[in-house]
């Protein structure tokens, strides 16, 4: 992978425009047809984009797939397969879900232009993800999840329907312009890596239920308006150990309550709440 | 063909961004594969733009097309077959025409960035053209010839070739970008459209031979010259009146010159130029 080739070429100082490109994964989530696959590496190379993840692809890899990358096929060689998104995030610091719609959650929706700077300071020295959903149904909220941010391709509302490869292109192109441009951030957060942050919700969601603060079987909703809240917050690896902390303080605080009331109440059941009584 | 969509919305004061965009012609020049027609109009209609021209396409119509289109079929139904550049570019008065090289020609090549705001001020009033050349090899000389810009959408150098209609997407989505922030800017040069450009041209390459400034059989090379010099020039049709008028004049005169040579040395050919004597 070369530098990339606007005339007339800034002087880079002490950052590396190939590095830096090289940090960006493109994750295709359970892409239906393999032409799409194709293209998108395509579109990817032409913007200098080298790292595929392909999350349980329905077809790859396909003939059809070869046949649209023209070219590009040293990207769809390189692809790698995972069966999960955790996989494909694992050590990503920043990712970016791309949306088709206005969704109703407490996330801000960013445009391309707004967001990728920002993809671009974090992706200076850590790796980072652009996230694309399926071609009929886009990201699952579940995915949505585990996204920093959240961007919306400016569209036609009557027709918003733009084809994932045509998505990943104008995500490139808008990389690409707003490399050239790049100035890196001074001291700059280093961003908790994907699974140190999964890990943490797990702990919290573990928590919140045997505090009681969770006490339904479904408790997804909560936990999406949990994650948004700390997308926004950008946790560090250090504020994750120190909230990880209170978690676990926060159980076993909780437990000794139990223990202590079980002792003092024998004849109650320990399946409920002690927040009940 | 409703408003924009973008959110939040602008302001829209005495200019009309419906009007702007149906002022776009997206124009493909000898389509090779029929697919990427339909995936052309697919991108068009997601950024608003609804007016397609086909230069002698290779297949069309064809399934293929239409199944690429995926929704957009009322774009490829209203889509005019040209026979000829000219017959596409009529009524024209600003064409950007897309290169994926930076060619040896005397005019500069922009960006999509630098160069969709000025295209969009010349829509505000009057129709513009974006050109698009084959899958293979792009835009012939003679079809640059005829546009007032060259674009180029920055592209890794050792993979620079961008799918139709990727590139088709990518330029869509600049001017919708574009077209947000859009600021009429006034007393605007009324451009003379493409056909008086044309008549200038092949009035002026006709004195050119006839005065004998042009005495090969092969002039294609000095009229481009020429042709990108007054496409710096954006002409106006009253200067494009001026100009004919010299044309004209020098013609005259030069017939005037040969016909009194003539007269006073009866004995000499007149094949000759007279510049000659």
């Amino acid at each position: 992978m070369g530098v990339l080739p606007y005339a007339p070429m800034h002087e880079y100082t002490f950052w590396n425009m190939s590095d830096m490109l090289n940090n960006i994964r493109v994750v295709l989530s359970h892409t239906s047809h393999p032409g799409n696959i194709g293209a998108a590496a395509r579109a990817m190379k032409t913007m200098g984009l080298r790292y595929l993840y392909l999350i349980n692809p329905r077809h790859y890899p396909d003939p059809q797939a070869d046949a649209m990358a023209a070219g590009a096929d040293d990207v769809l060689r390189d692809a790698v397969v995972c069966s999960s998104i955790d996989e494909a995030l694992h050590g990503v610091v920043f990712t970016v879900a791309m949306t088709a719609r206005l969704r109703d959650i407490s996330i801000g929706v960013q445009t391309p232009r707004e967001a990728m700077p920002l993809l671009l300071q974090h992706a200076a020295s850590q790796p980072v993800a652009l996230l694309f959903g399926t071609e009929m149904s886009g990201l699952t909220n579940e995915e949505i999840g585990k996204a920093q941010a959240l961007v919306n391709i400016p569209a036609d509302p009557g027709f918003s329907s733009l084809n994932l490869a045509a998505a990943v292109q104008v995500m490139g192109y808008e990389l690409s312009v707003a490399a050239q441009g790049f100035v890196p951030v001074a001291q700059q957060v280093q961003s908790a890596p994907h699974e140190q942050l999964e890990g943490f919700f797990a702990h919290m969601e573990k928590t919140l239920f045997e505090i009681g603060f969770l006490t339904t079987q479904n408790p997804a909703r909560m936990m999406q308006r949990l994650r948004r809240l700390y997308a926004r917050a950008r946790l560090e690896q250090e504020e994750i150990n120190i909230l990880r902390g209170i978690l676990s303080i926060a159980t076993e605080y909780n437990a000794r309550l139990r223990a202590r009331y079980q002792q003092e109440n024998p004849d109650i059941s320990n399946t409920h709440d002690v927040r009940k009584y």
